[in-house]
C-alpha cells in the first residue's frame, strides 16, 4: 500500500530533523500536496522540499498542527508492530521506575505516541485519544493495549477540549469490562478510590507522584493547608507524614466527600477538616482569622490555558502565593505548583518571588520539581514538559 | 557609629527591591559618594537616589560588585549579632533535612551571607571568604561559626580564584584545630576520606548528593562509566547500588588513588576500575574498542567559566555528551550535569538532545535534577542557581 507523502515547504524540516515531531498547516507546500486532499488521521510520509525522506506520520487538514511525525524509520510505518513496539518501551521504563502498577503508561509525544495518553490503574486503563491520526488507529491502539497488558477493563476518556481542535467528538465509555465503580489504587503506601468515568483527567494526577513523595524528606509540620486538594493526594500525604491539622481547601463538594472517604480508608479521618469554597476567598478568610499554618501545598489547576490567558493568569499565581505565604509560619514550608505549560519555570519562579516581596518572606527556593518519569520530557519538544513545583522555605523579611 | 552611606543612580534600585543583592560600579552615584573614599569591605548603608534606605552592606571599589546588600532591616546592620542570626536559621534549615551532619551550611547569598560559603564535614568546617566585605568581617564570623557550631576544627579554603576579583589574596590555613590528615564524611551510608587543605571546591561536592541519591530510583545496571570520577563519589554510589563493573575515568592519578582507598573503605574495590586520562580520549578510545555501558555518568568541571568561553564551552559538552551517549546500551540511562552558570537549563538541554540526535538516539528526558537544598537558590538571584542534571534514557533512533 502506498502511503501518500506531505510535502514540506523550503526550509521547514530544520526543527523536524533536531527531534520535534508537528508540523504547522504553513509549512506545507500546499501546492504540491494540497491539505484538503488528506482525511482526518490519514498516514503520510514527509518529505522536505527536495524530498528527504523525514518520516512517517498522520495528517489532519482541520487542525493547526496539521501532521504529526510518528516514525522515524522508512522501515517503520504506522501499524499494530510499531504501537506493540512502543507500548514495549513504555512499559519497560515504567517497570523499571515503578514497584506498583499505577502511573501514566504512555505519554503522547514523549513516548513515541503522539496523540495518545494511556494511565494504568493496575489492571485497568484510562485511555485518551487527542489527535484524528490516534482516533483512525483506535482499534490497532486497544489490540495493541491488550496484547501487552491484558487488562481486565479499558475506558476510553475522550472528554477532553484538546480533541475539539483536531474535530473530534468528546465521550467517554467502557470499551473493555463492565462499568464496576471506583478503581482503587496506591501510592506510596496510601489507598485511594477514583472514579474512571468522571474524574478529573483520567481520575487522578499521577504527574505530581514524585514531589508527594518529596514531602517525607522536607517535612510538613503540624499544620498544613492543602489549596485545590481534589481527592486527597497531597493532604492525606501529608497527614500519612505526621500533620494533625490538615485543611483541604477545593472548590467541588464531591471531590471534598472522595476525599473523606479516601481519609476514611486510610485511617486518617481525624487529621483532615474538607473545607468547601473557592480558594481565593477561602484564604484571604483564613488569613483574616489569623490562622497559620506550617506548610502550605498549592495546586490549583492551569490558570493560563492559552497564550492569551498570560497576563490575568499570571496574576492569579502571584495572588494565590501570596495568600498562601501570608498564611504561612515563619520558617514555614510552601510547595506550589504550575501545571500551565504558558507559565515557563523561570517565570513561574519570579512570580513567586514577588509574590514572597509582597507578602514580606525572604523566600529560599530549596528544589524545583517537575512532573514524574512516567510522564517524561521530550527534550526536543518544549511543550512536553508543562509542571513546575518549587518547595520553599519562607523566612521573615530581614 | 555612623555608617557611610552609598548613593545609586536614579532608578538603579528596582533590581534590588525585587531581592537582588549586587550592586555593579556603574549604578552607583559616584558624584555623590566616589568609590574611592570606601575601603574595602567596608559596611554602608545602601539609598536610592531619592534616599530611601534599602539595606545595609558592604562596598568594595575595587570590584565590578561593588557592592552587596546583606540586611534589609534598619534595626540589623552588619555585626555580631546578624552573623548568629543567620547561622542559626542557615542551621536550621540543615537540621531538618539532613540526618547526618555533612552538607553545605552557608551558601551565601542564598542564606543572607553574601561571600561566605561553609561546608560542614561533623565537627570540621571548611570555610571559604570570596569578598572583602566578608574578609573584613573574618574574626567575626569565625567567632559566630565557633559559638554555634562549636566546631574542633576550621580550616580556611580561600584558594579560589574569584578572590581575585575583590583583590583579595588566596590562602589555606588552619584557624582553629591542628592539621590532622583526611576528614571522613558519610554520605547515604557510604564513607569517604577527603583532604581538606587540597581536595576541589572544600574537598567533597555536597552539590551533587541529592542527585548521586536519586540514582536509587533509576538503578544503573551492571556496567557503570563514570566519567570525571574525582574520588568516587559518583562511581562508589554505582558500585553500592549494585553495579559490577564500574570504569571511573579522571585526569588525576591523585583522585582515583584516593577513590581507590574509598572503594577499599567500603568493601568496593572489586567492582571499580580506574582509568586515569583525559575524559575525551579515554571516551573516544572506549568506543573505538566497542565497549558499551548500562549507565553513563558525566560531571565534568565547568566548561563555560566565563560567558566568553560561552562558544567553546558549548561545543565540549556537546562532545562529551555525544560521546558519553554513544556508549550506552540502548535503552541505557545517561545522567550528565552541567554546573556552568552560564550553560542555562534550556540550553543544556538542548545541547543534550543536539548530542542525542548525533548519536542517532531517541532520548526521554526522566527528570532534572539541581543542586541540594544545602544551596538553596535565591530566588531573586539567578546567579546563585548553576547546577543541572539530566537523567535520560537513551532509546535507539526509530
Amino acid at each position: 500500500m502506498h502511503t501518500q507523502p506531505l510535502l514540506l515547504r523550503k526550509d521547514q524540516e530544520r526543527r523536524l530533523l533536531a527531534g520535534h515531531c508537528w508540523i504547522y498547516s504553513n509549512e506545507i507546500d500546499t501546492k504540491a500536496t494540497p491539505l484538503k486532499t488528506f482525511e482526518p488521521g490519514q498516514p503520510v510520509e514527509i518529505l522536505s522540499q527536495s524530498e528527504r525522506w523525514i518520516g512517517h506520520g498522520y495528517a489532519n487538514p482541520h487542525s493547526l498542527i496539521c501532521a504529526r511525525i510518528v516514525s522515524r524509520e522508512r522501515a517503520h510505518p504506522l501499524s499494530p508492530a510499531l504501537w506493540l513496539q512502543r507500548l514495549h518501551e513504555a512499559l519497560a521504563l515504567r517497570e523499571r521506575l515503578y514497584t506498583a502498577p499505577f502511573y501514566r503508561l504512555v505519554f503522547g509525544e514523549s513516548d513515541g505516541l503522539p496523540g495518545l495518553i494511556v494511565d494504568r490503574y493496575g489492571d485497568r486503563l484510562a485511555v485518551q485519544i487527542t489527535t484524528a491520526g490516534m482516533e483512525r488507529a483506535r482499534a490497532e491502539i486497544l489490540a495493541a493495549l491488550e496484547q501487552v497488558l491484558r487488562p481486565q477493563a479499558i475506558v476510553l476518556r475522550n472528554d477532553t477540549s484538546v480533541r475539539e481542535l483536531e474535530g473530534l467528538e468528546p465521550g467517554v465509555e467502557h470499551v473493555l469490562g463492565e462499568p464496576s465503580g471506583d478503581w482503587i489504587l496506591t501510592e506510596q503506601g496510601l489507598e485511594f478510590a477514583i472514579d474512571p468515568m468522571r474524574g478529573q483527567k483520567t481520575g487522578w494526577f499521577f504527574d505530581q507522584a514524585e514531589n508527594r513523595a518529596r514531602l517525607a524528606r522536607y517535612g510538613v509540620g503540624e499544620r498544613v493547608l492543602d489549596v485545590c486538594s481534589y481527592v486527597g493526594a497531597w493532604g492525606l500525604r501529608a497527614a500519612a507524614l505526621g500533620a494533625s491539622d490538615v485543611t483541604c481547601v477545593d472548590a467541588s463538594a464531591d471531590a471534598l466527600e472522595r476525599l473523606q472517604s479516601n481519609a476514611e480508608r486510610n485511617g486518617l479521618s481525624a487529621r483532615v477538616r474538607p473545607l468547601q469554597g473557592d480558594a481565593f476567598e477561602v484564604l484571604r478568610q483564613l488569613r483574616d482569622q489569623g490562622r497559620r499554618f506550617d506548610t502550605v501545598l498549592l495546586d490549583p489547576p492551569a490558570f493560563i490555558k492559552r497564550r492569551k490567558d498570560e497576563k490575568d493568569g499570571t496574576a492569579a499565581y502571584q495572588r494565590l502565593n501570596r495568600l498562601g505565604l501570608e498564611l504561612l509560619e515563619p520558617g514555614g514550608l510552601l510547595v506550589t505548583s504550575s501545571c500551565s505549560f504558558h507559565m515557563g519555570r523561570d517565570g513561574f519562579q519570579r512570580v513567586v518571588q514577588q509574590a514572597g516581596q509582597r507578602a514580606g518572606r525572604r523566600l529560599q527556593l530549596l528544589e524545583t520539581g517537575q512532573q514524574g518519569p512516567d510522564h517524561p520530557v521530550h527534550p526536543a519538544i518544549q511543550e512536553t514538559a508543562y509542571l513546575k513545583t518549587l518547595f520553599l522555605r519562607a523566612l521573615p523579611a530581614a
